[in-house]
Order: structure tokens, then C-alpha cells, then sequence
């Protein structure tokens, strides 16, 4: 039986966003163990449903590393204890970032092999269909050359394992498609992945081409990866503000949404980071699913989703056998 | 009489997208002579409006910066020589960026004191209205902590003399709102910047903050700007690509479309960076205007007037000013 540990405390709505989903996720998958971690008077409905563990405190969203790793009854630090504990599968919380990450990897620890690990979100391709796998996009603050090549090697296994690909196409996020493009790490990151025969690289993209390349998998450092990320979420959220205020305007166009809409749902279920389901964090010792800290039910019961695809891709196994391989 | 140099060229789609984009310049702007810059023949309907300059090659996309400066006989090399000899005040071209951004930086000279040139875009401010000044987006690929704080006092005089703000409220673009976020070349930058009396540093932005932030002036290194605008952009296109199709999915849609298009035109025009007409060089002697290369006739005409904008605001005058107050 697989095992995994829900935070239930970190979404800003509290267990409010969590306890559904975990209800749901229960009666999809019964055959998955379910800890839920958190103060136990507000998980009474999952009784049923979870191993319900008792913890306190929520950690901060300005909790640094050591901060957090302090704080031994915080619902984020026992969720981690307990997934030691139970030798489990997946953990997944939609609380502060920096804190999770840190206790992540100091508690769960690397790969061996592996020298940072990267923080995954997928974009769709509206090109190919399906979604382009981005990483890091934000575990790091800088990478070197080798980090980002090892995020290429990773991103592949990803990209097979979850989305079930046979030869991720990699390109690398450059400020162009040409070859000699790049920051100064990547020009050098380049030079491995055009000599790293496990990876299918196909040279430079650029941050407009991501959405509506052939990559499968778009490689960068954390710095960049995270502007990236913010500013397509950002943009999105932007031009969704204004539509709707444009559709106020005046009598025609309320008709016309009214009879436009379904077309604007689809885009933002297509669009919406919050249906790709948050970040996961690999190349440690456990599938690490971090939601949206503005999680509601729906997000995050879509976020523990990405979380059973990739125990059920057996992804955690398959980056250690990929790097024990790169060893030999 | 204020001068500028066109090079004629540098579209995608050519002479077609300048031509009437110089007529309409000049039909609004008589007192402004105009350089333009470009195969003779093709240039005839300018005789009234605009001194024709013969130059009968196009720099390709693909060149880089020495390879420009050897092609003499381009339209860009030929409108940079023209506008060293006529004292001009500015010059625009949609042409290869690379190669417009180092033949400018070449041969206008920097601005005593400016240790690097900065391209700059302008972003639709949702909160305050009004344009944030997003710099640099791609003149370098990496810069120095020094280099940023001068962009930030560069945008600074930008914002007050385009946009007439008094005192334009500067941010840093990092990973994260909080103080101790951003590259570790950010991280020196934040502290030159908060010792900066000349400047109104008010911290960190994120790229999800840049179109909803207070922020008048963001500052980062080219790579990050470069792939944050591209990203935004890109993120925009998509969306209105999956839109457009949504829209003709079936009928209800195209009529509730009809109703609502003016919602949906007026939602590009203020997110269509086209709108906002190309990105702009500063810290050179002369105001430089890049075009988008895929530039239409709207487009060419709208950068012009961000040009003519620069030029009536006294930006490389007051930039020299600037530097020289900061020297002494």
C-alpha cells in the first residue's frame, strides 16, 4: 500500500481547502494510505478517510530553513517526520515555499548523485498538446553549469515517467534560440547537454517560444526559472483582470459573455497554474509536492493528483537508478 | 528643427511597414526633419515628407555586431553614419536587434559616465495606470550590481521625463518580495540601490507583480529582463491565441463574440507590447528606438512616437546631466 502525508495546515484557507480534497482523493484512490497532519479537531470529517496526526502550529510564510526546522510541532516539520517515520511515498503541503524546500532536503535528503534538487512546474504546449516540463524554477537561487545539466537529465526521467514520453525534446531557456545565447552559465550548460548523449537537447529557446515550442522539457537556473513562472502567471492574471472588467462595460458585451463564456473557462482551465497543480520538488529521497499557498479544494485535490502520478511513475525511483547508472 | 534617422529596412515586412508609418509622422509632426534611410526607388512616396538616404542592403537577423559594422552599405550602418553627420537626435529601426544594439552603442558612444547602456520596455500599469519602465531587457546578458543601480537611476530620469512622474518609485526584480531575495548580483544591487539618495527604492517586486505593483521603474540584468518580457509576452500570445479559437468552437460563441469583441480588442491594445511601440536604448549620446521586427505600419508608427516622445522629454540631455551631477 502507498503511503502519503498531507500537510493540512499550509493553504491560506487552512484545512477549510484541504479536508475536501483529501476526501476525494480518498475515494479515487483507496488503496493509498492517507496521513493527515494537522490540528486533529478540524480533520474530525476525515476519520474515515486518513491517519489523522496532531500537530499544533503552522510554519510562517516568512519561516527561513533553520526557522522552520525549529519549529518541531508545526504541522509542515511533523508531516516530514512522519513521512520518515512511515517510510512513505509522497508528501505534499501548500506551505511557505523557501521553508518547505529547505526542510524538504535537509530532512528527505538527495539522490545520490544528485548536486541540487529542482523545482518542476509544467506550462501546456499548445503546440504538441500535453505540458512542457520547466525546471528549476525557484529550489535554487543560482545554479551552476552542472546543476542545470543534471536538471536537463532529470527533467527527461520527468517527462518519460509522468508523461509517459520515449524522448523528451530539452531545449534551454536562453534571451534567444541561437547558439551563443544565453546567460554566462548556460552558454556553459549548453556545452554539456549538446555532449550529454541520456538527453535528447535541442539547443536554446526563449521565454515567448515556451508556451508554443516542440520542448518537452525547458531548462534554466532557479533565479530565471522563478521570474519566468511569475511573469507568464502574472501576464495571465493581468489580461484576466481586464477581460472581465471590459465585459462589464456595457449591456452588448454582458450578452456576449454570457454567451462567449464557456470559451473564457476553457482558456482558464487550460492557462490556470493552479490546474497544472503546483510545484514538485525532485532529486530527493520522496515525491515533494508543494501546492499553491492560496490553494482552495479544487487545486489542491489537483496538486495531490500530480502527487499520485508521480508515485504511481515511480519517479523517485527511476532519478536514482538514472543517476546510479551515471555513475557506473 | 529636431532630426531623425529612419532606417527604412529593418521589417520584416520592409518598406511597406515604414513608409506610411513616416508619412503619418510627418503629417503630425512637421517641425521634425526625417532622415529615411533605405533603397531609393522604394522610398519615392517620401519625397515630400522625409530626405531620402540611398542604402541598398539589410542587415540580417542573424549578424552579429562586428559583422554589421563591416556591412557599410546597410540601411542601419548607412542611417547611423547619417546620423552622426546630421547631429540627428534620434534614430529607430526595426532591424536585428543584436546588431542595432551593439552599431549603436558603437558609434553613438556611451553617455560619459554610464558604464552600460540599458534597453528599456514599458509594461501597462493595472494599478496606477500609467507605464512601469522595466529596464534592462536585453541590451547585456549579464550585469554587474553597479550596472543595475545605474539602470535604476537611469529609469529614474526616464520615468520623470517621459512620463513626467516626480518621484517614480523604483524596484528591484527578484524571486520574492522580501528584503534577501534575487541573484546574488540583485542582492549586491539592493544595497547600492538603498544607500541611493537620487533614487525612491522601495525593495523587491516579483515577476507576478510587475503589471499590479506600485512599482514606476523595475530594474534587473538583461538575461532576467530579456526573458521576463519575452515570457509576458509570449504567456499573452497564447492566451489570445487559445481565445480566438475557443471563440469559433460553435455558434452561441461567435455571436456572444460579436457582442464582446470590443472587450477583447481594447484588452490587446493596452497588454499588445506593439502598442507600447518597441524597446528604447538609453545611456547612449542620442535617443535609439528598436522596433519590433515583425512591425507593421501601426507598430513602426507607434515606436516613432515613442521616439518623438524621448526627444521632446530631453531624455539623453538629461541622462548626461545626470551622470555629470553624480560625478561631481
Amino acid at each position: 500500500m502507498k503511503k502519503i502525508v498531507v500537510d493540512m495546515m499550509g493553504s491560506d484557507l487552512g484545512t477549510q481547502a484541504t479536508v475536501g480534497a483529501v476526501l476525494t482523493f480518498h475515494k479515487d484512490h483507496p488503496d493509498y494510505q492517507i496521513f493527515a497532519v494537522g490540528k486533529q479537531e478540524e480533520l474530525e470529517p476525515l476519520k474515515e478517510a486518513a491517519t489523522i496526526v496532531d500537530a499544533r502550529d503552522v510554519v510562517p510564510m516568512t519561516a527561513g530553513a533553520l526557522e522552520v526546522l525549529r519549529m518541531k510541532t508545526s504541522s509542515m516539520v511533523v508531516a516530514l517526520d512522519t513521512f520518515l517515520a512511515e517510510k512513505a511515498d509522497g508528501i505534499i503541503s501548500a506551505g511557505a515555499t523557501g521553508a518547505f524546500l529547505s526542510a524538504v532536503t535537509l530532512k528527505l535528503k538527495k539522490i545520490p548523485g544528485v548536486l541540487r534538487p529542482a523545482l518542476i512546474t509544467n506550462f501546456p504546449n499548445l503546440k504538441k498538446g500535453g505540458y512542457v516540463t520547466l525546471l528549476d524554477v525557484g529550489a535554487s537561487n543560482e545554479n551552476t553549469p552542472e546543476e542545470m545539466a543534471q536538471f536537463a537529465f532529470m527533467g527527461t526521467l520527468f517527462a518519460k515517467a509522468v508523461f509517459g514520453l520515449e524522448n523528451p525534446e530539452v531545449k534551454l531557456l536562453a534571451n534567444g534560440t541561437e547558439e551563443g545565447k544565453g546567460s554566462p552559465e548556460g552558454k556553459e550548460a549548453f556545452k554539456l547537454l549538446s555532449e550529454d548523449k541520456r538527453i535528447n537537447f535541442q539547443g536554446n529557446t526563449e521565454g515567448s517560444a515556451v508556451f508554443t515550442d516542440t520542448a518537452d522539457v525547458v531548462v534554466t537556473d532557479g533565479f530565471t526559472g522563478n521570474v519566468m513562472l511569475k511573469s507568464s502567471e502574472g501576464a495571465i492574471k493581468a489580461m484576466s483582470g481586464l477581460m472581465k472588467k471590459g465585459f462589464k462595460k456595457n449591456f452588448k458585451r454582458k450578452m456576449g459573455y454570457l454567451l462567449a463564456k464557456g470559451a473564457i473557462k476553457e482558456l482558464k482551465a487550460v492557462l490556470d497554474p493552479k490546474n497544472v497543480g503546483g510545484a514538485m520538488l525532485i532529486g530527493v529521497n520522496g515525491v515533494a509536492v508543494k501546492a499553491h499557498g492560496n490553494s482552495t479544494d479544487v487545486s489542491f485535490r489537483s496538486a495531490m493528483e500530480v502527487e499520485y502520478r508521480m508515485i504511481e511513475a515511480g519517479i523517485t525511483e527511476k532519478i536514482a537508478q538514472g543517476f546510479k547508472e551515471a555513475e557506473q
